[in-house]
C-alpha cells in the first residue's frame, strides 16, 4: 500500500494550536467587536443551491470561480464565496416575523476556486456585520463604527489605515451628467475601480467615453454627512475617494473601504456598503441595507505587519506533575476542584521524572506548574510556579484560581 | 426572472439569531469542558483529499457516503465525514516536533451523503477530543472522563445515562478461542454491532460460526481495570457490555459508547475508543491513541428531551432608547463607555416613540433598556429598567456594567 500524503488541500490551512490561538484572537477579537455594537450572530451551511449565486454573478463566475458540483439527487450546490446572498436568503424567508432593524453578524468560512497566493487562499474566514432596516445614514455611520473599532480592538492605530468613502450613486448621477450610456458607465465603473493598477488608465477612459473624459465630481451630501457624523464619533481617518468602487454590483449607495497606509501592505484591506435591493432576486421588496465583510487572512498580515499577533500561551493554565503513582487520585481530586473553579488543569501520570514533567509543561507553553507528593499532600501547600518568570509561591489550594488568573 | 428559493440546501440547518445561541451553548459547554482537562483547540479545513478515507473505508463508501467531486485541477475532493482522519494525517505530519502526550480536541463540522431524518443531518458539528502518546489506561479513563463530565456540565444526571465500555481485543480473542477464521470473526462483529436491533440474532450467528454460537465473555483485566478507577473518581454509571463494537474499524482496544436512559430517546449518543495503529495509513511507527466524538444534533435532542436547552437571550445586554434626535450624539457617547467595560449596547437612532423603542427591545429578548433625554444628560442619572423582571433602577453610568453583569 502506497502512504497517504501528510499535507492538508492546495490552497487550505491545517490549524494546529498555535495557529489555532491566533486564529481564535481574530475571530473573538471581530465577534467581541461586532456584539459590543448590539450585533447578534447567525449562520449557515457552507453548502448553498448554486441558483443564489448565479442570479446575480452569473453562470460563467459561479463555474469558473467557486466549488459547484451537482450532487446525486441532480442539485447543483456551491460552497458559498460570500456570505450575503446566504444572509438575504435567511432574511427573505423570515421577512414577517422578524423586528426590523436588524443587527446581525458571522464569521464564515468562504470559499473560492482560484490560484492560491499571498493573501488568496481558497478557504478563508470572514466577518460579516449587516444592519438591515435602516434608510438614513446612521446605518453607514454605526457600520463603519464597527469596522474602524476592530482595526482599533486588534491594536492597529488610526495613522496606520484610512476608511475611504464614495458613493454609488453620486457616480451613477456623474456619468450620467457626463452623457455615457449604459453600457459606457457600467465599463467605465469597472475602469475606474482599476484606476490605481494600471498606466493608461486616462487613454482607455477616454476611449470608453469616446471624448476627453474629465471625471472630478464633488462628495455628495450624504458623503459629507457620513464623514462629518464620523468626526463627531472620533473617526477622523476618512476620505471621500471617487475611485472607489468595490466589486459587488449589488451595492446602491455608499461604499466604503479601509485602506492600509503601511509601506510593507500598502492595500486595501476590507470593506462594503449599502446593498438595498438585494431582496428582490428572491420576489421580495428591498429592504435597506448596509453592511460589510473583513477576512481573517488579509487581517492576519496586517497584525503580523505591526506585530500585533499576541505571544503563544496554551489554554491549559496549570499543569500538575505527580511525585509517584500514589499521588495521583489527590492530584485528581486537587484537579477536579480547580476545574469547577474555572481552572484548566491536566494531570500527568506518565511516572516520568518530575524534572521532566515540568520541561514538558514548558514546552507545551503551559503557564503554571504545581507538583504534588507525601509532602504537599500531608501539608496541603502547593508550590505554584509561574513557568515564565520563575516566580514560586506556596499556597493552598482555593488561592490557585485567583494566582493564576489570567491577564 | 424566477425567484430565488429562499430555503437551505437539503438536509442542512440555517442558524437564526435563538438557534445560535442555543448552538453556541452546546458548541461552549463541549469546548469549556475539554479545556478545563488540559486539551487543546485545532482545526482544519472541510477540504480533505479523497484518499484520506479510501484508506480505511475503501472506494465504494466514499463515493457512496461521503460529498467527494473531482476539481478542476483533478484532485479528488471530500468534505470531511469525520474528524479522526484529519487529526492523525496532522499528528503525523509534526510527529517529530510534537511533544507527547498530545491532548487535543476541535469541533468540526462534517458531512455526509445520505437521507436526511431526525438526528442525521448532512451537516453536523462534532466534538472531538483525544490523547496521543498514552499507553496506559489512564488513556481511557481521562477520556471517558472527559465524556462524563460533559454531559454533567449539559445538566444531565447521572441517573438517566450509562457508559457502555468493551474492549475490542477481548472479543477478538473471544471470537478465536471459539475457532472462527478471520472472516467469520469480521461478520460476527458486525452482527455483534447490530444485537439490539434484530429479532433474529442468535439465529445468524450460529449460521455465522457454522454451530451453536455461545458468547459469554468475561470482561478482561483492562475493562475491569476501567470501570474501577472510574469508580474511585465518582462515575459509576458505567457497564460492561460485550456487544458493544462501535462502527470503526480502526479501534484496537477498549471502546465505550454514552447510551440515554431516557424512554423517549433511549439510544446511542456517542462514544469512541482506542485506535494505536491509525498513523500507519500515513507509513508512520504508530502511536497509541484514544479518543471519541460528540455530536451537535444528537445532544441538541438529548437537552430537548431533558428540557436543558437554556432560554434564549440576546448577547446584547442593553438598549438605549432616544427620547429625541439631540440625544443621540450623548447617547453614543454613552455607549461607547458602556462598551470599553463589557457592556454589548445597541443605540436606537429611528425617532420612532419611546413605547415602540422599548417594545422592540423586549421583542429582541435585550434584558435592559434605559432611555436618554434632556433630563437624564442633565442629571447624569439613568432609569435602568429590567425588560423581564419590570424592575427599575435610577444609577449613573459607572454603575450600569455591574448591575447588569451577566448571570
Amino acid at each position: 500500500m502506497t502512504n497517504i500524503e501528510k499535507d492538508p488541500y492546495k490552497g487550505v490551512r491545517d490549524f494546529y494550536p498555535e495557529d489555532m490561538a491566533s486564529q481564535n484572537h481574530i475571530i473573538n477579537t471581530m465577534r467581541k467587536t461586532a456584539e459590543s455594537f448590539g450585533y447578534i450572530e447567525y449562520s449557515a451551511s457552507v453548502l448553498e443551491p448554486a441558483e443564489l449565486y448565479r442570479a446575480k454573478s452569473g453562470e460563467e463566475i459561479v463555474n469558473e470561480q467557486t466549488y459547484t458540483f451537482t450532487d446525486r439527487g441532480g442539485r447543483d450546490v456551491t460552497l458559498r464565496p460570500e456570505m450575503t446572498p446566504t444572509l438575504a436568503r435567511m432574511i427573505a424567508k423570515k421577512k414577517k416575523e422578524l423586528a426590523f432593524p436588524i443587527r446581525w453578524y458571522s464569521i464564515p468560512n468562504l470559499f473560492r476556486y482560484e490560484r492560491p497566493q499571498k493573501g488568496r487562499l481558497r478557504e478563508h474566514w470572514q466577518l460579516n456585520v449587516d444592519i438591515f432596516g435602516v434608510e438614513d445614514i446612521s446605518a453607514e455611520t454605526e457600520i463603519i463604527e464597527v469596522a474602524s473599532n476592530i482595526m482599533r480592538n486588534f491594536g492597529v492605530i488610526d495613522d496606520n489605515f484610512e476608511i475611504r468613502i464614495n458613493d454609488r450613486a453620486l457616480i451613477d448621477e456623474t456619468l450620467k451628467e457626463m452623457r455615457l450610456n449604459e453600457d459606457q458607465a457600467y465599463r467605465m465603473k469597472k475602469l475606474l475601480d482599476k484606476k490605481n493598477k494600471i498606466d493608461n488608465f486616462q487613454e482607455e477612459a477616454d476611449n470608453i467615453a469616446g471624448k476627453e473624459f474629465n471625471f472630478n465630481p464633488k462628495p455628495s451630501k450624504q458623503i459629507t454627512d457620513v464623514i462629518n457624523t464620523l468626526k463627531s464619533r472620533g473617526i477622523s481617518n476618512t476620505v471621500f475617494d471617487p475611485y472607489l468602487m468595490r466589486g459587488f454590483d449589488y451595492y446602491t449607495g455608499i461604499v466604503f473601504e479601509v485602506f492600509d497606509k503601511s509601506p510593507e501592505n500598502n492595500r486595501s484591506l476590507f470593506g462594503g456598503g449599502r446593498y438595498d435591493r438585494l431582496l428582490e432576486i428572491f420576489g421580495e421588496e428591498k429592504i435597506p441595507a448596509m453592511g460589510f465583510g473583513m477576512g481573517d487572512v488579509t487581517m492576519r498580515d496586517v497584525l503580523e505587519t505591526y506585530n500585533l499577533i499576541p505571544e503563544y500561551r496554551s489554554s491549559t493554565d496549570l499543569y500538575i506533575c505527580t511525585v509517584d503513582q500514589d499521588s495521583i487520585p489527590e492530584s485528581d481530586k486537587i484537579a477536579d476542584i480547580l476545574r469547577k473553579n474555572g481552572v484548566n488543569v491536566a494531570v500527568d501520570k506518565s511516572g516520568k521524572k518530575i524534572g521532566s514533567q515540568i520541561e514538558y509543561a514548558d514546552k507545551k507553553n503551559i503557564p503554571f506548574v504545581i507538583c504534588i507528593g507525601k509532602d504537599e499532600i500531608d501539608s496541603e501547600q502547593y508550590k505554584l510556579k509561574n513557568l515564565k518568570t520563575g516566580e514560586e509561591n506556596s499556597v493552598a489550594i482555593d488561592e490557585i484560581p485567583n494566582t493564576i488568573k489570567r491577564k
